[in-house]
């Protein structure tokens, strides 16, 4: 299959933050922005392998900033890294002041999306190639993600995980 | 504070999977799951600290299971350790399969949550103290996710993060 | 069939009350209350019978205490007595105070389901055997709640509802 | 206070039945169409008062009518009976058949409303008058409901309610 | 076909403004009035034909009046003309206001629907005959605006517009 | 005011099509697009202005094209022209096929917002001024389309349309 790049994907979501996704401090909810954040990266998963996809894991998730009742909220995913069935989504959450207009990182997420055939069986997807530094980056540590989510499963003993071991040496 | 107990906290939400949460496979869409996980770990955090509440951070969820259309979920939470401010809930999900009523394991995901007063600081939450042998291996184990966290975040140096540095060690 | 008991069928639905389910005077909707009841119920009756259920009818209920927005509602719902093909389930709704955490009763409901096959033809369901004091009420309450609800449905004539005839007699 | 007419108060909500409320067998679920009629007989109970209003008590509802998945449903709603703060509304559930256009009954059910004052305060409502003969047969066994109503929730004695006890006297 | 007169398709859709529906000014949102004037419509169209309808288009709509949250918001919808397959429907949006009950016209707007059959494929309906002078007043302003509709969309040239050239000629 | 460019508004909403937003056939149901178009459409206003914006009328829009349940639609919202206190916004719907991933036109509309202060009185917004061919030729455009609005809504007489009048001239 012919290499994509990530801009085949890239997904943009933006909307308001409504009262009912908002908890008591009238900030929206943290499960409210995980099922915003999988919505655009199974479009983007979509947009990369032209299948059925479905999601397969996130990634540790930081929530460090409060996002207010009413504000705009512009939720970007693209596929960092394919594998042979699977593909890691990195998403970048922005929310803009409306006053000023200034836009700011609200949170960054990643997502594992299979593409699967109508019978849920995986099916083979096509490489991506990155262009940006930054998609490069997110490329190269998309390998180590891989590693610790195996070692997290239980697939992968951690002494094999060479990408990320080399992390915690002395 | 006087300590509490998993059990003060525990929370279930058993609920339908209804067709507005479905995906093209007529299974539950991962954000969907997240979101009900949400809710749920938000009430167990709040029944420890008699708090506001904030979702923190959400470790690595791996969704290994299809949760057809119609099905019964339950998803149970439960504080599995408190820190100075912050809380880790434990989160185990079931399905229930209708004909035989047999109930599987779907998932299991922890998240963090913050107690914090009205104008959104954080403040002290009680100590937790296990009673069972799963509550005391969760809480134990708690401690190397923390490491974990912080370190993702930054905040933390790898060769600081000794009880996960044992994990990796030959 | 082999018999089940309350325990088995027992449904545990606690969720929070969001803005989009409050009155002006920022209550939970009695019809959010009764639908919320309806899922839970329905759950219950599906644990008894591992048949699909319809709800056939909901008994006078009363709301004599209001639930605020952001309250935690806990909808307990277990099957009090199983008929031929029909279950009356039995409903407590619990609703817990943030800061205190004290937990007081805010409603009791009953509502009936019958078990159907797949083209929606009554099916046979298990007997139900109670167990603790209060099952046992319960279930003894069922057959006068039966026959009221045949008298109001004029299916039965007052004369002839001898349970119920009983309560109104000098 | 002025009497009022049931016409003054009859609210009309006609809407689709949509895939997110419907059980296994593509059909309303019971719970939604509670939840519906709670809707349009607190718009009835607010019409009638002009005050806000919340949900006291429902009657006896039996659902005898499967309603289909893209039906047009008309919940029809007016006040019968006012008492001192309290109103009883009756609700007329119809079902149109899309192809022959024809309405048949889906269900009748009975809600009552109490009207309340900013801080939750039981206000007078206005009397109401009946004009048509249903409307008078309506207002007439309303007083009958009341008193079963009261003696349900254990505020009068059975002894003491009249005008049921003569349903059941031989 | 047999005509049908526009009382024949009159569809009432009465309900509350609720809170997940209203922007910052708690006024309800234009696209949420535009949304629930499409379900109303689409039923008088269905009421009309008899049909599966899909919306064909939406005429100009100017929305003069603010909503606020907790209104009482009607929605009338009847068809104002029928052509081959198509119908226009004439929607009148009221709202009320609670304490002193005063009803007050709040919007206008025009929809035009096309009767298919399961492919999707139109249909004919019945033609519509208009019997009060309101509907005869729509009906004859019916021919201009489908003019206009078709002069924008590119398949009527302006001078064959005839009926609406009179508008602009001097 | 300084001047601003489409650009600067352009608003990006991609989701997909849910099974409660279909019709009976499947489809996107009109008037959920005309929610979400209004929702984007607010967010371009806002981002021009950086005031609340309301809707204050949407010109006709023709739907030519199913959008089947499933889909990936994108709608693409931006200032078309500004006026004293309104806004007219050009929205574009792009609906993308799953396996081809080709992406075809669906629907074009324009919405025109006013910008207000807390009190919902009027207050001025920036110029627009247009980039490229396509903005220019949107910009021009305006112009007729704000005489046509102010004649349907008789505030402006056909003869003094003088834009618009040369259109329907021999």
């Amino acid at each position: 299959m012919q290499a994509k790049y990530p801009e085949d994907s890239r997904t943009t979501l933006t909307d308001l933050v409504l009262p009912s996704e908002t908890n008591p401090l009238n900030n929206l909810f943290g499960g409210e922005l995980l099922a915003r954040m999988d919505r655009a990266a199974s479009i983007a998963a979509r947009r990369h392998s032209r299948r059925i996809v479905v999601t397969a894991s996130v990634n540790h998730v930081a929530f460090n900033k409060a996002i207010p009742l009413g504000s705009v909220v512009t939720v970007e995913a693209a596929v960092s890294r394919a594998f042979k069935s699977s593909m890691e989504i990195f998403i970048d959450v922005w929310v803009e002041d409306r006053e000023s207009g200034q836009r700011s990182k609200a949170n960054e997420a990643i997502y594992t999306f299979v593409a699967v055939d109508e019978t849920g069986s995986p099916v083979n997807v096509p490489p991506l190639e990155p262009q940006t530094e930054l998609e490069q980056k997110r490329f190269d540590a998309a390998l180590r993600r891989k590693q610790l989510s195996l070692v997290l499963a239980g697939k992968m003993k951690p002494h094999d995980a060479t990408e990320l071991k080399a992390l915690f040496k002395d």
